[in-house]
């Protein structure tokens, strides 16, 4: 165990970390410059790795995360929606620029190694990891293996049968209603004020609004029938829930578990739980894919070493 | 390669093979006598055993494969609604009537495992099997393996949307749409006669009959819908259509194929092909676990033995 730096790209901000020997990890972060188009994000992200390699002395190793379709294998950002890039060779960039062996990896994907290694994600075989924040994703463990086929988890894409088009290009999908962003909208085109997010739709029904109450009630039924169609398939013992709606806590999980419960027949229920990590999974997971660089000589492009040389 | 035993007890024939030891296969039928109750279905199943060693000769195991919720490990038909057994122990029963290695597991799971090996579903990571019969379900690949969740699988349970109630007590499930008896019933509650199966529906499609159309083209489009959802979540390369209403062909493949390609926009398409050994994959898979019993001794409910004797 030695120091690595670990980066978080998310849409809208980058959170880094150095995670000393001893477990311990200090957080950065910086905005996302998306605004200005996906070089300067790009650019952005090796900005910040500098500064990280510089806060952690000299790191073993660098692990960074992003969203969107990723290629683990070849170190690739292949595609991102939000921030726009297109066929980003992060790990040879970042290598290059620091020398260090390089983990990298999907955000989600990322966040449930660490939900698994540090959080609510552990001691079972069949879990699926599910932030919701302005999407909603899956990272799934089935049969205790992380599902790494980079086109899979698209769970805030499954149809609940809204009647709302998503911005994917389908119709009816979960990110529709259920995600932070769409909680948010839906308050305000049932006639409520214009609000920043889904956390102030929360603070509107706990005190009693009753479009509030209504459209978090549409987003959690929606969540229940995706998660029904999930145990249907996959029949995981366990569900964590993570990222910004996460911090509703029992405000979503009760209701959560009460929907699910309605719509489970003869399937075994699962668990529901809050995710440990907070927003902090994706950036322990970026230090996780670090420190499995290390042992793997990923960083290096080259097949696995047996004799320990590199 | 030596001779097995191989019996597949379905809900409405049970259908035995002596497997050789050059691979060719001799297939024998008994009726199921479900009417008589569970009780007379584990008898009937132990005489096909009886008759299906006899005709062996010396077989050197037996595998036996069940439909309904399956403990492959502990060799227990724990359930089957249609049936309606309970805990059935049909490891423990074989082996002592037989005295041979069993390899016992559920006939969905074997059919996948079968058409892996030896039909339509090798050479891709992930992939998913799905006969459509009297139900429907999924055998499931991820990164290769079988997903062997004893619980997981359940497509035809997946809520399309209908406003059909599900024998399995909740609504809207795939089944109640597009299985070969719902295709069958629904013809007859849209106005058309009451016709045996979903077979004499595509042969009166074929015919250019309008309520035969509709009927088909509902049950595909929930076909696709189901398998959209399945696509977002796992992303196969190939989905392989078997169970009886595979025999209807390129009338179910093009349709279900020109849907699915509708529904999905971002995501993967996977190649959508009909299984390769007809109703006789269950059968087969049971013939794989007959083989696998032989090296594993899991016939005699022992931990596996490193150095070859049992």
């Amino acid at each position: 165990m030695t120091t690595v730096a670990a980066l978080d790209v998310g849409g809208t901000a980058m959170k880094g970390a150095v995670v000393r020997e001893d477990g311990t990890a200090a957080y950065h972060r910086w905005p996302t410059p998306r605004a200005d188009g996906p070089d300067a994000v790009v650019a952005a992200a090796l900005k910040a790795v500098d500064e990280l390699v510089a806060r952690a002395g000299s790191p073993a190793a660098i692990g960074v995360v992003v969203p969107g379709l990723v290629d683990d294998d070849a170190g690739v950002a292949i595609y991102s929606e939000n921030i726009g890039w297109h066929g980003v060779a992060f790990r040879d960039l970042i290598r290059q620029r620091t020398g260090l062996p390089v983990g990298f990896g999907h955000d989600v994907r990322a966040g449930g190694l660490a939900e698994r290694a540090l959080g609510a994600a552990g001691g079972v075989d069949d879990v699926l990891f599910m932030p919701i924040g302005t999407g909603i994703s899956g990272a799934m463990f089935v049969s205790g293996a992380l599902v790494s086929n980079r086109y899979a988890g698209e769970i805030g894409h499954i149809d609940v049968g809204t009647d709302l088009d998503c911005a994917c290009g389908a119709r009816g999908c979960l990110e529709t209603i259920a995600s932070g962003a769409a909680i948010a909208r839906q308050y305000h085109r049932a006639g409520g004020e214009q609000l920043p997010g889904a956390r102030e739709v929360a603070a509107r029904r706990a005190a009693g609004d009753p479009i509030a109450e209504r459209v978090w009630d549409e987003a959690v039924n929606a969540l229940a029938r995706a998660l029904a169609t999930y145990v249907s398939l996959l029949a995981p013992e366990r569900i964590v829930i993570g990222g910004g709606l996460a911090g509703a806590g029992e405000a979503l999980l009760g209701p959560l578990r009460h929907h699910l419960r309605q719509l489970l027949v003869w399937q075994r229920e699962p668990g529901i739980v809050a995710a440990a990590l907070q927003d902090n999974a994706a950036c322990l997971g970026a230090a996780l894919l670090a420190r499995e660089a290390l042992t793997t000589n990923h960083s290096l492009n080259q097949p696995r070493q047996e004799d320990g040389s590199s």
